[in-house]
């Protein structure tokens, strides 16, 4: 078994050394102070937003009591996730809600809007009923409650969750002209629980044990077989996201955290960890979770995460249609990878024929979203931007036709072929393949 | 005007040298891998959360398109932020909702739960309406949209808001024995905005500027007023908070975000900004938000948040009752300094007389809160346990003693020495004035 997953189009990773790019594009970057940024700006005589006093400015706001649980604006009442009829069961028990990326700002998702898949519903956990059982091949195997959990020291770590299928929809074409239907299955939040080699060296893990079982309490009893490396370098059982409890529709008490790897492997309202020698074959892992392969065969145990990238603004939610000629414009997006750390964002604004590095900006950490940023004046012509992540294992993401050719188009997971928007003259964006 | 604040109480800057005390610590901590944390549990045979099946994982949960704005688990319904009439108008428009920290994870707020400060209610911004005029000393005057606002290029950046009579109901004892009402006016969040030194270099700061008014758009009309170094320092115009829009209570659609300094400087649903060669005395900045001395004077323009720190694991809410003899626990809380990055955190057991330093732990980064951790065996007897933050300019907390002597009892703002929790023979936390 090897867990060090090299990325599938690995050849590309020759193409270019990153170093000697860097310098040279540095003179291309726009400066920001350089340019004015806003052009001039007419005030309307009669704008009564300026003239007039708001309505908020005279009277007064709601009392601080009134939610003591806070609510977004009601102006903001679109910002929601999302299911698609094509993605579910008819009752909505077995989906995937989608997260609005393209209103998504910085690398923390905010948790009302943390995608959600689950396989039976969303189970909601009686926390002075939960148990965690913890058996097999360990020296101390054990019953916990959630409280005895919460005893172990406890670590917070920012990283993202990404379902398989993200981006599966574009397997032979366009089928959703959004960013949200397109790559809302995944979210990042900052995770708070304890390391599993702390609760291991604890419990005592016997040397024969290469193979973990976590398996979910709800009715779908969501089981994956996870190898002891993984479990001993970075996984953990976690309660807390973005300060506070997980939610329900993150596996509210207790959820496995496995960094970068398959969204599924992320077992919710986790109910049992067990320790063996040899993989389970869960139902997930056979029935579904596997790589169908052009030669007809598919592959199980395919866990980590590609490095992978999107162009978050524009894109097709959030198009330049109010963009004059001669405007500077930020394009900015999101890219990273469960096998590391992102190192270097290229962006095409031809579709992937000229490539130039662009900056990274915000926090960058492992197994986590970094932000990536270029601006530029937008002269009102058409346009195909592309962004291309590479990581520091020196994975690059692939083309389509780079990405086809190694595994064919049958394969439901793991997509991460370079996506393009197409931005018209008229400022509209599109969600277009660009094999390349 | 000095904008480089020390440590009120900086002469403690002196009694130490941190990298010597490193070494000479180091084998005081509690190895976690080498000391088992939980003690033997023992199974009761007629658990029935072990041998009955939950209804979660027999029945469907509810369907995953339910709640397209999620909500928290209804058995985390006691986890919200709270107000108290001492501190409210009497119709609560005038308050402050105070944050659960005894419930909080890592570093980061849940919007819901970030505490809410505000003179006049909560504003509900039309966004639409929404208009931010940038004049005085600027070689571009303008007004501007929130849409010609968001399209300068945009950073994210983790930082604390803390109120600056946060602690300001222990100045003569402690008046609350809980954590919640003691601390719980801060919060962190991750905050997307622009920097005001691309803003301004954008439109033509003229060089006579010193000065920068802010002003709210809601019928207090919070004004303040701030250096011209600090603006260009670190200021941001941010609208986006932990991923998604800023919600109503924090000032939605956008706010002046000040990092480090204290909170009413963070002006919510920002209305103008005006560049001046005087300070303007805004009304906010006279009758209230100045330290009252010994002396009889008040010093205004007063802006930085000290180093500070709190337990906030056990505490009053989170008492040690459950504990028995011998068990491993974890002591944490949250350091932060708004005028640096916190160096290190030292911890008492005897509320003072000895004091030893414990590891930090997560992300460390400048005017964000840093958590600390010390793992311990709780032997059932009496502690007095209490944290002192050290941030990297020098600043150290000061005991009550020394920050009494320094600016007496009439202040109502910037309290920052060291609190203390009593833990008693039975696991129980009270909060207790040590003087030192």
């Amino acid at each position: 078994m090897n867990t060090t997953i090299k990325n599938r189009v690995g050849d590309q990773t020759t193409s270019f050394s990153t170093d000697s790019r860097r310098g040279f594009l540095r003179g291309m970057f726009v400066s920001v102070a350089a340019a004015s940024v806003l052009a001039p700006i007419k005030l309307k005589a009669d704008d009564a937003a300026i003239l007039e006093e708001a309505e908020w400015g005279v009277k007064l706001g709601y009392p601080t009591n009134k939610h003591p649980y806070g609510i977004p604006s009601p102006y903001e009442h679109n910002n929601v996730r999302r299911v698609t009829e094509l993605l579910s069961s008819g009752d909505m028990y077995a989906s995937v809600a989608m997260s609005p990326l393209h209103e998504q700002e910085g690398i923390i998702t905010p948790n009302g809007l943390f995608f959600n898949r689950s396989h039976g519903g969303t189970a909601v956990v009686d926390p002075d009923k939960y148990r965690l059982m913890i058996h097999g091949l360990v020296e101390k195997p054990l019953v916990l409650t959630l409280a005895q959990l919460k005893r172990y020291p406890s670590e917070s770590r920012i990283h993202f969750i990404e379902c398989p299928a993200n981006g599966s929809t574009g397997w032979r074409g366009p089928q959703f002209n959004n960013l949200q239907f397109m790559k809302g299955m995944m979210s990042s939040a900052e995770w708070t629980g304890v390391k599993l080699s702390v609760v291991l060296a604890d419990l005592g893990l016997k040397p024969k044990a290469k193979w973990m079982l976590a398996e979910g309490s709800d009715n779908s009893e969501m089981g994956r077989t996870i190898p002891i490396e993984k479990v001993l370098d970075d996984a953990m059982l976690v309660w807390g996201q973005n300060g506070e409890a997980l939610r329900p529709d993150q596996g509210y008490p207790v959820r496995l955290l496995v960094p970068g790897w398959e969204g599924n492997l992320n077992v919710k309202w986790l109910k049992r960890l067990e320790f063996g020698e040899e993989p389970w074959h869960a139902k997930e892992e056979t029935s579904k979770y596997t790589m169908l392969q052009p030669s007809g065969k598919g592959i199980r145990f395919f866990w980590p995460m590609e490095v992978n990238s999107i162009i978050t603004s524009p894109c097709p939610e959030k198009p330049w249609t109010d963009l004059k000629k001669g405007d500077m414009v930020e394009i900015q997006g999101l890219a990273w990878s469960g096998q590391g750390t992102i190192k270097a964002v290229d962006l095409s604004l031809d579709g992937g024929k000229n490539w130039q590095e662009i900056s990274l900006k915000g926090l960058i950490l492992p197994k986590s979203w970094t932000r990536f940023s270029y601006m530029m004046k937008w002269e009102g012509k058409p346009l195909l931007l592309s962004s291309r992540a590479i990581d520091d294992a020196g994975n690059v993401q692939p083309t389509i036709n780079q990405e086809v050719a190694k595994v064919g188009v049958e394969s439901v997971y793991h997509r991460n072929s370079i996506c393009t928007w197409e931005v018209k003259a008229n400022g509209e964006v599109n969600n277009v393949h660009v094999r390349g």
